[in-house]
């Protein structure tokens, strides 16, 4: 990582994702040659066939730099459609969709946040999909599709059964990017930058957009269930990327106090306030990963489903530690930090997100204090 | 614990603690009869002769109501004094102090803070203590010597070679409280209660008190090692009682949350902040927990030396966790949370401490952060 | 203040109210002598009648120390009936009870609170009073009624028009405390202690309890106009309080900082922690009266009901404030700031209950952003 | 502003400010035909003449918005140059500098932040001015020297007596920026962004520049008095600044919170955690406004120097407040706070830097506390 990866950072600076695309091939052959490819993925496809909480592991050290997860193949959204595809996806789809995913011949995104309709609120949605000979007929409007830009195909949440109750309304659904009626409008500037190819998020439209039924995926009604078996051991892996994001700011927030000046011969290291962020970095840090461990340990012990709870805690909680740990590190650079001469003003604009996506924080709360209530015998 | 424990709270209230002390007795003789007696005290001395690690999960049990470390005999500062009897006391000491001490007969005391000097800087102490004859002649000042009124010993932290370095300067003596020149100067009234007995804070002056000096522990100028000896897995039994109290006040304020109502026919459960303080505390008391553990598993791996950055991260850590806990459990009370109708305005009162003994956690951010920068080549 | 009135307080350390009072009232007397007696009371009352928010000023100054606002007859909940009895009092009334209030001959509480609502829903209560004869029958259970012992008389909220919409249900009855079914169950324990005659909080139970109509205070059904009349004015009084302690505690804290030291030589102020809080304090000290002075303002210009937001918002911030520098003045005590050497342990548990009285700060916030949200066009 | 500048926010998307200048250009012509250019400018030099008071408020409707100060020709770092100038400056100076600033004909810079050296350590610094023949003869380095990329002119800090003591060693020189050996290296690029012209932050070398002796302003050795005139009621404007942006923000906050819904019929702002933000935000912005007009008053009353606490206090405290404020508006946007569809995600990148310019918070905290424990008797 060091030697490889790391470096990347700065060659990147001012460069757009194109660009820096033969740079990230060369890396990516690197590791493949090194016998590190696709560490989650299974040996059947090319893989390292990583366990979960193996590649949890992984991702801790993968994420300390923005390119890590990329270069190994283990970058979102492609890792969580090479899970839903391994798991659910027809031996048709596997070949067709996974294999080159695995190999990194082609990328993918996943289209589910409505801008008509709260993220937060995984059950409102109001994309169709209607059957038509062999065919289902897509209509409707999603954003926040990440990577879409490039990708070779999405996949795409849906109401196929309106009438169904709430959690039985939407079904997954492959649609390639080059079907018509599949339209990406533009990549949505954030925190400042359009972004490009993978490095981008996406508003999408389908309008009479037909693919064949055998699209479907994993049956159909399932879509809310396959996007909780996708999200939920995916949160441990977020949240190990955060807590890599942290140790990497820490440790930025170390070097700096260990050799910077504030007068002749007086360490930016030996002022109080210095400490005490080290400090509470330290602990938060420590606990934070200790809590993700638990919780995936718990998936592992009872299923997702039963982890719900634990998965949620950790979800708001590290994303708070990591808010916090870059912020200290950001304010230890001084002016430095605001500058992209450091890593840390990535840290602090892209970490920004981790509060918001994949449920923001309020939610997650939410559900932890109704499931805890619900052991008192009420519904809150 | 919830029958014959949790009950003493509301029959002390409003009594002092010598008033206590038949009922008290009473629940402890209970607690023989059950084979709990003494649960960290070796077997030979009468107890269950439980590891350290295994203590440190019963602490969090006993600690969820103000009398239960008490009723197990497992209180502090006994418990301590009990573990350094064992570890550097001879036989004689043994028979005459720690025999007694185990089985429940007397209680003793721990006197090292001095007023005129902060407790934050343990090597910084004017109490002396000189040979004369088979003796040590005592002069000095303590205070917040925790349960002196009615301790049959003290062990006292006195200097003995004030020319020595820092950290060899000081000795632990044995001083039978009925020694001419130990004088229990009063009971410092702490948060408007002056207390009584084991419930109490004393203020101690030694005047040409003298002791044997078979009373020694441990060594001359080993007081300090003594202590760290003390004090550094002492820290992992404060942690986990403090996890007992969050715990206990989790519990009060789900129960509250999901009974109380606000209106009629609307839960006070139901409101999202109340829903974001059980979310949060769950998962800061998750955390700590882990990270309490972790950090007994280190003491038992390398030695509590070693683990010294270990035991002062839970150490501010945890009491921050306890605190807010605490503090927004009390708040889902309203007035009933200040009443003393719950244990929860005890916490609140008698946990504020946590934040200050043992070294306030300002010193301890301060101990980790410089132990980490030394790590990076300096002393800061 | 300095000469006569801070001395009191370690006068009074472990001691009953009842013991000062002798103490008290020689210092009462001197505040007359003096002329400085009642100052929010009319002149015809024999107060200084002053205004609104030059009495606001006063109570910055006599809240720095817990016996300040008694020594002056300026003390909760006497002047808050002083004002509605002045205001909302028949002649009859005032000269019975508002006469000997002000001249310090008689003590009064105000019973509104009841344990099986929510204090935080004002007009969610069961005490009832059916007219019988020339009289009221008040029937129901009331608690936190503060100083009911030792009053002369409570002024009750209690529903006379179960049927009327909310807000008109309730009426305030003056009910002198000898009256025939008027039972003071209680002292309530609060923190740790039970309280005496005005130091205290109690259990109130009325039952068949008969008073003559003409102690109706201001009209039937005009119970929730009075309470807010008072309570809203009321709020500044109690801010300014809460500004007292603050700076009482901000000087404490640093005294401390410029005496104490760490190690020979070494000031406690110079460590930067100590001088965060100092510097963090000092601000939202001033941030909060400034804020405090603009509400009060507010009221002047365009009434108590117009300005509610403005007074939720200094509800809720200044509680916040104080707590914070108290905690922080208690905190660079070391164990100290736990003893009742200084006052700051008073503090403390004393200031806890701010977050709670006369509506908890998360009502407050709710009514303040229902307010704004109305200016956007919704009821939220 | 409503009408013809906030507009200018999303045209100006993706745009790089070059491609903004003429767009600019235009609004600035409007400005001036509506009678309100250059509100803090002499009149005689074609501003409005405002009063120092007077233009804080005019900064807190400007900053909406982030040309608004621009367009005005308020603009940091131009306005403060022109304070300088004019205050300082020969009438030659005025005449070659000062009048086409404040016409708005050029732009300027203020080069005095070091990158060897914390820029919290003002009287730190390397670059020197030598006196040779008539000129001054500069060498040294400089960063983060804002809206240098397209300045006329240069004001920079430069030693000029290493011998004297710390405050009187360093002088300010106007530098043309074609002078020979003054060289732009770079735009440092910043969250994300090089940027451009008056959007940028340069690194800046100075070998062997000479510029003419009359270039000096305000005598030598003034450099650090005259940075201290600059930026004590400069810190005034920026916190007036960032109040404008958190009412912005808090606008934002609450019209999305009166018009998104979560659940079909369901407002984000019934949340409760939503109308904590709102309450909580609007309490700190009133707060701060007023903490900043009372400096500003204090200011008016005993000048910059003796207003120096004043000003450190309003430094961190509103840098905090905006901080908050705006992480809460963009966290209740969810993923549209993130993009650059609302100016939110604008002011979380950009109002970064607030905690760290001008001195970052830490140092004025200490400032303050030092200043107060003088108070106290000791130096800390």
């Amino acid at each position: 990582m060091g030697r490889e990866v790391y470096p990347l950072e700065q060659e990147a600076r001012g460069k757009k994702f194109g660009e820096m695309i033969p740079r990230l091939e060369e890396t990516r052959q690197k590791v493949r040659e090194a016998g590190l490819w696709a560490p989650q993925v299974p040996t059947e496809y090319g893989g390292l066939g990583l366990g979960f909480m193996e590649h949890a592991l992984v991702c801790e050290q993968l994420a300390k730099t923005p390119y890590g997860m990329y270069v190994f193949n283990a970058q979102a959204p492609d890792a969580g459609n090479m899970e839903i595809l391994n798991e659910f996806g027809t031996e048709a789809q596997k070949e067709r969709w996974l294999r080159p995913l695995c190999a990194g011949e082609i990328r993918s995104c996943f289209a589910m946040t409505e801008p008509e309709h709260a993220g937060s609120n995984p059950v409102w949605m109001s994309t169709t999909a209607v059957k038509d000979g062999g065919n289902y007929v897509i209509n409707g409007h999603k954003w926040f599709t990440s990577a879409a830009d490039g990708a070779a195909f999405a996949v795409a949440m849906v109401v196929t059964d309106p009438d169904a109750p709430p959690h039985g309304r939407a079904s997954q659904i492959i649609v390639p990017t080059d079907t018509p009626g599949y339209r990406r409008v533009r990549n949505i500037s954030c925190m400042g930058d359009e972004g490009e190819d993978w490095d981008s998020h996406s508003e999408i439209t389908f309008e009479d957009c037909r693919v064949p039924q055998e699209n479907l995926l994993g049956g159909e009604g399932k879509g809310f269930a396959i996007a909780q078996a996708r999200l939920g051991p995916g949160r441990i892996h977020h949240c190990m990327r955060w807590i890599g994001i942290s140790e990497r700011s820490f440790d930025l927030m170390c070097q700096r106090a260990a050799t910077r000046e504030t007068a002749p011969g007086e360490l930016l290291g030996s002022k109080q306030t210095i400490q005490n962020w080290i400090a509470e970095s330290r602990a938060e840090i420590d606990a934070a990963r200790l809590l993700v461990h638990h919780a995936g340990w718990r998936i592992d012990q009872v299923g997702a489903k039963e982890a719900r709870v634990d998965v949620s805690l950790i979800k708001f909680f590290v994303a708070g530690v990591m808010s916090r740990v870059v912020d200290r590190a950001l304010q230890t650079h001084g002016a430095l930090g605001i500058s992209d001469d450091t890593v840390l003003s990535f840290f602090y604009r892209d970490g920004r997100a981790a509060r918001i996506y994949d449920g923001p924080d309020e939610v997650h709360k939410s559900v932890v204090a109704r499931r805890i209530l619900k052991g008192y015998g009420v519904e809150a």
